[in-house]
């Protein structure tokens, strides 16, 4: 029952488009044809979009010419120009074809978020107005990317915030599908540009989206899964250039046919840093961490050898690719109090994941992860795993013929 | 003593400046150390800010791309954009330099307008959150051209709107002076690029700046003038490229030898329409002028010959040159009610006006005018008067001729 409400009732439908679906009035058309489409065929519909790309950039460059320590409460202000651009001439465009819409700014639906400017959270969306406007038949068109502080001041969400935008109005208006319109018509079992026979997966679970999404997998924003997730609101990723169906991110009840692993996602901004010679004893591992933490930087995989003489003992960990110098400069800094031997570090790896909520229960899996890259001669560095993910670093030259030996044997090529 | 507020003691200043001040950051950082230096002498400063030059153009095609006939609502959304730039821009080199500012839009001010999108009116400013802003030693940056209707949209108040915003906020922060920085550097007797010889004036009066501007100079918007002369303002009007002093806008008490004559302005954008063969009876007038009002045609010169006969006259009358065909039109099509034999349309002319408030209580002003184009031989086909002002309209090759020959005659010529 619950699904037939979005295969052939009226439902209520929240379409988001980003930056290359916008990127100019033809293209703009092109979206209003499709919002058209939808609300011709009698669903109700709510449409989220970015600024056109390449403006956020521009208006960013300006901010960074202004002021090299820039106010981010007036970075917020000249950036989200970008998607108030964007929502007048869909509006426009809507109209033009007949289609009664009207643009809303982030203050005037209201979407309050807190005050991290640059990088705002959503807290609330009030979407009683908009639901009254939906009921007289006009579609909202609103503005991805931001909201309103407490203190009335206008915030942006960061880079790619417009999914969330999107998500969390689905959730809001109590949507029955969320649909994200993006250059990719969809989320590949991995990436096709190194996987000919990469397939598009028709459902995915918002925990395995949500690992794909972070693990550099850029199809959505990872904060706009974990809230789709919250709220249970069903997402479908598919592209604004083509009519394919796309992706449905679902609850995992949703997918009857479960595949144990679903797909093979790999990341190269990673960095590995061995700190050599470091006292095996309790509270070393806060003492290294504790000033990375500190200076912002993100720690991932982390392995402590076994002490041979029960004195000194190796750590490894690493780090997105752009930190590792100041990492290791954080590191030496604190070297009198850390007491290590030496730093070792290497920035030619990567991360290879093999990501399925099957996993939970079936054994074997990370034996045939380890079988296949044995049998390719590639040396694992690191391992790490949660429940439905095991991640291993590796040289970086190895990555294609890495996610090409797993994605094999997992059983994952196409046909 | 009043004079004396903005002489030497702390004043508080609204400084106001154009798009082609504010063209890229180079020249915002330019705009920057100005107002720094008002707010190191120690003056309260306010700053309004136009789109840069350019911007507000490029929006204004993609809303007439996005749809022909467009929602004026939408259109706002999108051309409100620009100003919001420039403040968040301007803010940020403000305070790169150690000055401490911060951004409003207008509806944050809030500015309440109108709901006449495109050309809203300003009805309120709540001055209460700048004040206790500028009080902090706040520098308030202000959008513009823009404002918020009642029923919570963005407005624009029309192109060239920013300086009416600059006077009303000055009216509303109850200010000493309000500068308006421009790519010119003050008020002239008249044209330069046409008389070589033309003066800036030190001083003008409310009266005389509102013919001036209405007359085609183009330095103020009407509209702020109007405001400026209603609430008292001084405005003072100088380039920001320079630091030579400007020209004042002030009441007529602030200025002690007065002119007879203050300058002479001229129009090349206007069209003569004669009506031949017209009943000469009441009600014609009426029955000429309704349809064009209905049209939303100004129509300025009007003359009506005496008849001849008693039976039939001529009416002739300009409008603006770009509504001649639209004029004719709609003459044509009421024919059947006016009765008129034919009509004559002539879109070659200029408006030529001697404006003064001096003339007020000297006779002879007009004399000397029809004096001096006598003697270059320019025929004078309408003639229109106020009460500091005397326009004629004459073929427009003769419009440099003119404007040179009346302010040699007038005494305005620099020695």
């Amino acid at each position: 029952m619950a699904r037939a409400q979005w295969v052939g009732l009226m439902a209520l439908i929240v379409q988001k488009f980003g930056g290359t679906s916008v990127a100019d009035i033809e293209r703009i058309r092109n979206v209003a044809r499709r919002v058209k489409r939808a609300a011709d065929a009698g669903d109700q519909v709510a449409v989220v979009v970015s600024a056109m790309s390449g403006v956020t950039d521009q208006l960013v460059k300006w901010v960074r010419e202004a002021s090299l320590q820039y106010d981010a409460r007036e970075y917020d202000a000249v950036v989200s120009t970008g998607e108030q651009v964007t929502v007048g001439l869909l509006a426009l465009a809507l109209q033009e074809m007949g289609v009664k819409a009207r643009s809303y700014l982030g203050w005037q639906v209201p979407v309050r978020t807190d005050s991290a400017h640059g990088k705002a959270r959503i807290e609330a969306i009030d979407a009683a107005a908009l639901l009254a406007e939906m009921g007289k038949g006009i579609v909202p068109v609103v503005a991805g990317f931001q909201g309103i502080a407490p203190d009335g001041r206008v915030t942006t969400l960061g880079r790619g915030g417009s999914d969330t935008s999107a998500v969390a109005l689905a959730a809001a208006l109590k949507a029955n599908r969320c649909d994200i319109y993006t250059d990719v018509d969809g989320v590949y079992t991995t990436d096709p540009r190194i996987v000919a026979k990469a397939r598009k997966l028709a459902k995915i679970t918002y925990e395995e989206m949500l690992e794909m999404a972070s693990l550099g997998a850029k199809v959505l924003q990872t904060r706009s899964v974990e809230l789709a997730m919250k709220y249970r609101v069903p997402v479908q990723v598919l592209s604004s250039f083509s009519d394919a169906p796309g992706t449905l991110v679902v609850d995992e009840d949703e997918i009857v046919e479960q595949e144990i692993v679903s797909g093979i996602a790999y990341s190269r901004d990673e960095a590995k840093i061995t700190l050599l010679g470091v006292p095996d004893r309790p509270g070393v591992a806060a003492a290294v961490f504790g000033p990375l933490a500190a200076a912002n930087i993100n720690v991932d995989m982390i392995v402590q050898n076994v002490s041979h003489d029960g004195k000194l003992t190796d750590m490894t960990f690493t780090v997105p690719r752009g930190d590792l110098q100041r990492s290791t400069k954080v590191l030496e800094e604190a070297k009198s109090g850390l007491k290590f031997e030496r730093i070792a570090s290497d920035s030619s790896v990567a991360k290879i994941s093999v990501i399925g909520v099957g996993m939970r229960s079936h054994a074997g899996v990370a034996n045939t992860m380890f079988g296949a890259l044995a049998e390719k001669g590639i040396n694992i560095q690191v391992i790490s795993t949660s429940e439905i993910k095991i991640s291993v670093l590796i040289a970086e030259d190895y990555t294609e013929l890495a996610v090409r030996a797993l994605h094999s044997a997992y059983g994952l090529d196409r046909d």
